[in-house]
């Protein structure tokens, strides 16, 4: 349920439902809002808890919410959220963002030189994987350590934010020390333990979708993050599995809208990974940002053919820079006056 | 095989290719180009054919052809198709065309104020089920030919061409009588016996993707139209079934690019079923429009909440105004210079 | 709703019923049992029109019927079917009948030859393709009318019934003429005409589950059949379409227990198509043995490697006859005491 | 590529082989075996290194292996393996196995007595949750460690060897310090840093496959687990995420047969989480022995309807008897003549 307590409602009367909720065996979450605080309760809420908090003093309203997520969702959080990446703001009402970077950080020259052409196409940061998801054991699975200390180079280099996944929990902290946003990948949408890890951290979480989850299914595990106390988690669509043969997956534009209605929080498109197909990349940018997205992210490498991994799926510079001169023009089109400013 | 002329081929060395390759039993299709003629052949191709046929005169090169779709291949026929609806025409270097209207014909008011509201929201053709396919048989399955006078009433009334849908080949002379485009359903994409019926009209067909069809089975459907010679053939790509339970379907926003890519034939986006939530169709058309689509085909009703069918997808009037008002927007961003233009 | 009347209602009494649902607008179908006489309705059931039929004398009981198959269901025809094909009885406490033949009818002596190992083998009826649905227009599309004369013959030489598939409302008469059963099927289980037409005429159908068909949605199209006053349709699992990429399609196994929960209908497996290659064409047809199947649809051809369709799925004879060997070991193991009864 | 040596080889010849791939850049993995030693290799191979490894001293043959998956593959280890777990034996030509408990732990009090049910009913192993992966974070995540206590003193109580789940690699240790086998779940299949802990440890694994992936997927995953030393690994199919409502997961009947094909490992069935319906685990755990399944994982549980996680799919104690007392009938009829003992 939510308690939404009365603007005038005092300190201690807030405090007082808190723990008249906790007499129930129920965990309340304050949640102060600008005008108002609401109290959220997770878990099973009996119809007798409900009615005992409806008569304390400075209730105003007690809502039975049926989502079962509950932080992640626009009924409980009204205000869109804003995440900081370094000192860029993704989310409603900033401009549109655009990651890019190579798949894998693969070396100090070939990361450098992306991150410039990042910059130069008018990128709002830099991504870039040190630690590789791989489905063989024997693939490339990334230069770690080493490869955190490249991106931060290329930071230094560039001023771009550094965006990077974590696969472990145990590299929680030392992915955190560098990167500026987390990357959980696809695989890892369900991996708890590090959803909690990451949680419990502070930097911006970038939450992609599994390969074959639902919309709530990717909401609950942003929950996982925000229950935490993590409330910076950006949500990217990056593309289902479906019986496509020509695509490696299919990117799913009904997600960008769907969850800009379920949930106050930034919402990413992958054109790289949701095609799989570099020629298809743009047209899917296009229609990404045309449906209502908060930003992309998109694989960039300069020798496509020589990647370690997903070449067949990254833009040139020269594609980036063409996508970049588009996508203000549709941003525009739909209503979104921010642009992207290339240098 | 394709068997390409030299551009000076004379008619009597086309002839002679296109007998020379009957010995081999294989049947060739004669494919005459702006600047020369090629002949396509269908079936499994001998090496010995090949062989034979490229040393007939005339003859400029033989390419082996290994995509399964031949005539809907933008190898075999590299010009864009233009498919004339009425008067419109629809495909690459057209105008963005808009097919709206009801989902079912329910009555002639509603289908009457309708058609006139999509004229003058600036829609091009007017779309409306007579015969309706519905997994139930205890739905309502469409007023039949009382609903194709309907139409063409609504047509005499604002001159939109009609678009509908044929379910039986036993029906396809009455509907061709007044349709000016007939439609060929989801369910219906691989009902062969429906598409030779189709194929061996002359009336434009708009044949819509399978709920779980591959891009490569929905053109070897449009093959079977094309090889029985009817060239008029416009692609639909409608949503596909995937594990989402909040919408129902999810919009395939990849297959626009991809089909425009593999094949020379329109392509249109339906948002309505690619969603089947009234809340999803505005974003997702702009997104169909910003992806390169060459059309968009959508619901509206007076009063979705009392449609027979669909209703919860359906556009209000207002709603397609406004749609309407930034699909040119969104359609100039990608250079589909080209507008809507409301009247 | 279901109205059952009592067990001594009179003729008058069950007339009365009907004639007082008709006026609600409603369509009252009769559903005459062994000891008493059940009316089923179909479409919207008003409240109103509920009570109205409550009160009339020789009314039991009358009840909600939320599933929307009405006559495929268990709750509204308790007595499981048992459907005739040719002499053969197929369903609960039948003996496990096994349907087997040639992918497509491709030469009269392949027919007659493998006919007759089936009916050595112990099999129940011959399957054999005159009819072909194919993805593409350039594959063989079978041999029509003198495929079903070569089917004729080889029940004149063997003594099998033929199961044989149409795939037109128009070729319905003609393949009803010669057919034992005509089977539906996959890419046709929702074309309605179809089903409409083979629910006009008297034998029996067999049903085939669309590729990405949903359970209800199956029995949805076995209401078409039956809903038009053809009461014989047997149901067939044959696998369903999903992400693997060593199979064919997967079958669903779940599907077997779960048909034989929800309908009184015969329910067959097809392993065959359901997993698309030979070398588990056993160990899944002996799973849905005991799962409940009430018999399989078996792929055989004499020179698997010489079929013109599906020959990668195509049992041998020798094969054939391994399985039939252990089939009903299974049978047995599980309850079916019956036994496939090998010449 | 797999490097067979002569059965005569040397030790001396073996690591010469070894030592020429290693001077290529190519991983040697020796794989000895009853007879005589190969060398597996991993990552790309050169022709170069093939040629060069072909002509030295005590090679029989070097065959080029093209699956992914190498040390998981029937290609590279032809023996079966059977994975000990407690003191009872996995794999071809073994007893089938049953493992068999509650999806949770929830108490001292249920687990003991449901263990000393699987024991009585003829069960190899216990299974139950002590870290549960949950979709929601508001769900019942486990018992953790007190769970872990709590199965150890059920197996000091029944005999019955423990296979339980491990979440997070931290907590890797302590589980493995008390369960006889480690269970990796569906959702963490492809969580790598967890799959590597388990490889590096002794314990046997449980391996279930993700909801939606590929056979090959999962073998790859297998291999994670295998590459790291750890050869005692136990695959699971555990149901795949289709379109299907009534059920919770489809189960892949397909992949018993198909993987008994493609790997030497054991394979499982999980019929509780493949169907999601306790009526329908009973007749879909007998397709899978039918289709050769090694064993069954089954939940049980004393009172299903109060079960904290899973009830719906949990079978009774009375259930589960019945159940085991058909199972070794199905299990002879298809030739595994060994046969579940109940005490």
């Amino acid at each position: 349920m939510l308690v939404v307590m009365k603007r005038e409602a005092t300190r201690e009367q807030i405090d007082a439902v808190v723990e008249r909720i906790k007499e129930f065996g129920i965990e309340p979450v304050p949640l102060p809002g600008a005008e108002r605080t609401a109290i959220g309760t997770f878990g099973t809420t009996s119809r007798a808890a409900a009615e005992a908090v409806e008569s304390l003093p400075g209730v105003a309203e007690v809502v039975p919410v049926s989502r079962p997520f509950k932080l992640a969702s626009r009924e409980v959080i009204a205000t869109d959220t804003v995440v900081r990446v370094g000192s860029a703001g993704i989310g409603a009402g900033q401009p549109l963002a655009v990651i890019a970077g190579p798949c894998a950080v693969e070396s100090r020259d070939v990361t450098i030189e992306t991150a410039r052409a990042v910059r130069a196409a008018g990128g709002t940061a830099l991504r870039g994987g040190a630690f590789k998801p791989r489905t063989s054991p024997y693939s490339f699975r990334g230069m770690g350590e080493q490869g955190l200390e490249i991106l931060a180079e290329a930071r230094a280099e560039t001023g771009l934010p550094i965006v990077t996944e974590v696969l472990s929990p145990s590299d929680v902290d030392a992915v955190a020390r560098v990167a500026d946003c987390l990357q959980i990948g696809a695989r890892n949408m369900q991996n708890y333990s590090l959803l909690d890890a990451v949680g419990e951290q502070t930097k911006p979480v970038l939450l992609k979708r599994g390969m074959s989850a639902t919309i709530e299914e990717l909401l609950l595990s942003a929950e996982y993050v925000l229950a935490r106390g993590n409330r910076n988690v950006i949500l990217c669509e990056r593309g289902i599995r479906t019986f496509e043969r020509y695509t490696r997956n299919t990117f799913d534009v009904n997600a960008i809208p769907l969850l800009k209605r379920l949930t106050h929080l930034p919402v990413l498109a992958d054109p790289s990974h949701g095609t799989g197909k570099w020629y298809l990349v743009a047209p899917v940018a296009l229609a990404a940002v045309a449906a209502g997205a908060d930003g992309l992210i998109v694989e960039v490498h300069p020798s496509p053919d020589h990647a370690l991994s997903d070449g067949f799926q990254s833009l040139t510079f020269e594609h980036l820079r063409a996508l970049l001169s588009v996508v203000p023009e549709v941003a525009r089109a739909v209503g979104r006056y921010d642009r992207v400013t290339a240098s």
